[in-house]
C-alpha cells in the first residue's frame, strides 16, 4: 500500500515534470544571470565554402566582421543601448565594400543601387523601414530615422529618399556605392551562365544585420541590404519587412534574417521565432531549429538567422553552407565564423 | 488497494484532459460539419457612427458590400476557389467610387494616388503584394499576378506598374481614380482641420478586404488600398505587408486587416492571429479578441480585422466605432453591417 502511494506520487512529480515545450523550460535553459550585454551580427548567408574562398578573402570577412563587433561592443561595455550598438556595427559593415549593404551593394538589372533596411526597437516594438533608397550612406539610419522621427513605419523609393535628405543623413554620390567587383557580377547573371558555375559570391543572399541586448535589458534588432543582383521591376525582399527579415521584442528576443528573402516574407520568419517563444514556450533555440532547420529546409527557402533572447541566449541557426556571423557577450565570450564546422 | 488504484487512474485521466489553451479547444469549438464555402469581406474601419452618416450614404454602402459579396458567392457556390472569389470581390469593391481602393482612391499630398495590394494563398504559403502603384484598375490583381507569375513576393513603385503593364493587367488613365470627394477631403486634411471636425470619412481607414474558404477546404486573403489621405514621402502601410495586413495558412486562418497601419505593421496582427491559433491553440474568435481588442487597444491602435479559419469560423473583431463588413456561408446564413450594435 505504501509502496504504491510511493509510485503514485512519483508518477504525479514526473508528469508535473514534463519536459515538453512550456514556458518554464526558456527560463530552465536561460543561463542563471542574464549577461550585461551581448551583440550578435551576420554579413549574409549563402553557398560559401573553403574550397571556393581565398584565403585572402576570409581574412578580409574575418576583419569586417571583427571591426562591426568591437564597434558595437564598445558602446555596450560603455553602458550604452542596444539601438545605438546595433546602428554604429552595421555601419562599419555598410562602409565596407565587401558587404551586400551600403557601400559594395549589388547592382540592378538597370545597373543602379537599391537599398533597403529596417530597424526595431524590443522596448516599445516601434519600428522603420525604408525600401530602394539609392544615396544615403548609411541606410540603417534612414530606417532608424523613420522609426523616431515619423508617425509612419515604411517609407519607400523616392519619398524615403526624401526625407532623410530632409533630416540631415549623409548623402553619397552614386559613384560611392558601385564597386567593380559588383559590375561584373551583374554581367555574369546578365549572360545567364548556370548557377553551379557562378561563384559563392552570386549565390550568396547578401544581406547585414545586427541584435542586442543592453545592460538596460532591452532587445533592438536592424537588417540593411542592396537586394538581390540583376533584380527588377522594384522587387522589395524581406529585409524592410517588419516581421519577416527583422523583429524585436522586449518579451522574447531580437532577430535578423538573411537569406532568400520571397521565402522569408511568406513564412513571416523573424515573427514566428517570436511567437514560438511567446505562444508556445520554445526556447530561442529550439524556435530557431523549427523555422530555419525544418520550416525552411522542407520548403528549399535557403538562409539563416541571428537572435538574441531576453536572457541573453543567442542562435544562429543556418541552412546554407555558409553564413558569415560573429557575437561578443559581456562575460568575455566572443567569436567570429563562416563556414557550418 | 482498488479504491486507490481507480483514484489513481481518475487522477490521470483529470491530468490528460486538463483544458489549458490547447489546439483540442480550437476544434472543440469549431462546428462539426465544416461549410461548403465561407466568404467574409470589410471595406475599412473607422469612425462611422449613426449620427455622422446619412440615410443614403449608409445605403449606398450597404449595397456595395452586398453585390461584392453575391459576387464572391457566385463563385464559391458554383465549386469555384477561395482565390478566384476573394479577387472577384475586391474588383467590385476596387471599383466603387465609395470605397478607398481602386477607383475611388484617397490622394497623396501630392494629389496624386499610390494604391497598395496583396494576396496570399492558404494552401501554398503563396503570396503576391505591390506598394505604390498608379494606373492598374485593379491593384488585387496585380498582387495575384506577382504571387503566380513572377518568382518575387513584393514589386514597388514603377518597376511594379511596369510588371503590370506588361502582364497585361487592365491600364486606366489617372482621371479614373479620381473622384472630386478626395480632393475635397485632401483639400480638409491640408488645411489641418482638427480631427474633431472632420467627418467621418476623414477619420475612417480606407481599405478593402475579402477573405475565403472553399469547398476544396483553401483558404485564401486578399487586401487592396488607396493608402493614407494626405500621404507623403511614399508611405506604406501594412496593406502590402505580408504578415501584417494580409495572411493565409490552411492550417489556421485567412485574415484582412484595416486600421491604422503603422500599429498592424509593428504588431504583425494578421500572422499574430494565425500564431495564437497555431502555437498556442486559441480558437479564431479567442485570438482575434486578444490581438483587437486587447493589444491594439493598449497601443491605442484604431482598427479591425476579418477572418475565417480552416473550420468555417468566422471572426470580424473591430476596436473603432464601425467597419464596414459582411459575410456569407453555404448554409445561407449571411449580413452586411456597418456600426458596433
Amino acid at each position: 500500500m505504501k509502496n504504491l502511494l510511493v509510485a503514485f506520487l512519483v508518477i504525479l512529480f514526473t508528469l508535473s515534470c514534463n519536459p515538453t515545450t512550456t514556458q518554464e523550460d526558456m527560463t530552465a535553459t536561460a543561463p542563471t544571470v542574464r549577461p550585461d550585454y551581448v551583440l550578435v551580427i551576420h554579413g549574409g548567408a549563402g553557398a560559401m565554402s573553403r574550397d571556393k574562398m581565398s584565403a585572402e578573402d576570409e581574412k578580409a570577412y574575418r576583419a569586417g566582421l571583427q571591426q562591426a563587433l568591437d564597434a558595437g561592443k564598445a558602446i555596450l561595455a560603455n553602458g550604452g543601448t542596444s539601438m545605438d550598438a546595433i546602428e554604429a556595427t552595421i555601419h562599419i559593415l555598410e562602409d565596407s565594400p565587401l558587404f551586400n549593404a551600403g557601400r559594395g551593394s549589388v547592382l540592378t538589372n538597370a545597373g543602379t543601387i537599391e537599398m533597403d533596411a529596417s530597424f526595431m526597437d524590443g522596448a516599445t516594438l516601434n519600428a522603420g523601414a525604408v525600401a530602394g533608397i539609392k544615396t544615403i550612406r548609411h541606410p540603417v539610419s534612414a530606417a532608424r530615422l523613420v522609426m523616431t522621427e515619423s508617425p509612419h513605419v515604411m517609407l519607400s523609393g523616392q519619398g524615403a529618399e526624401d526625407y532623410a535628405v530632409a533630416n540631415g543623413l549623409e548623402v553619397k554620390d552614386t559613384s560611392y556605392f558601385h564597386t567593380d567587383r559588383r559590375l561584373r557580377q551583374l554581367n555574369r547573371a546578365k549572360s545567364k551562365e548556370e548557377t553551379a558555375s557562378l561563384d559563392w559570391e552570386e549565390s550568396k543572399y547578401g544581406t547585414v544585420g545586427a541584435v542586442a541586448l543592453d545592460k538596460h535589458g532591452n532587445l533592438a534588432a536592424a537588417t540593411s541590404t542592396g537586394g538581390m543582383t540583376n533584380k527588377r521591376y522594384g522587387r522589395v525582399g524581406d529585409v524592410p519587412i517588419i516581421g519577416a527579415g527583422t523583429y524585436a521584442n522586449n518579451a522574447t528576443c531580437a532577430v535578423s534574417c538573411t537569406g532568400h528573402g520571397e521565402y522569408f516574407i511568406r513564412n513571416v520568419v523573424a515573427h514566428s521565432i517570436s511567437a514560438l517563444m511567446e505562444y508556445k514556450g520554445l526556447s530561442l533555440a529550439e524556435a530557431g531549429d523549427e523555422i530555419v532547420m525544418k520550416k525552411l529546409v522542407a520548403q528549399e527557402g535557403s538562409g539563416g538567422l541571428i537572435a538574441v533572447d531576453h536572457q541573453g541566449n543567442i542562435a544562429m541557426p543556418f541552412n546554407s553552407a555558409g553564413m558569415f556571423r560573429g557575437f561578443v557577450k559581456s562575460d568575455g565570450e566572443t567569436g567570429v565564423a563562416i563556414y557550418r564546422d
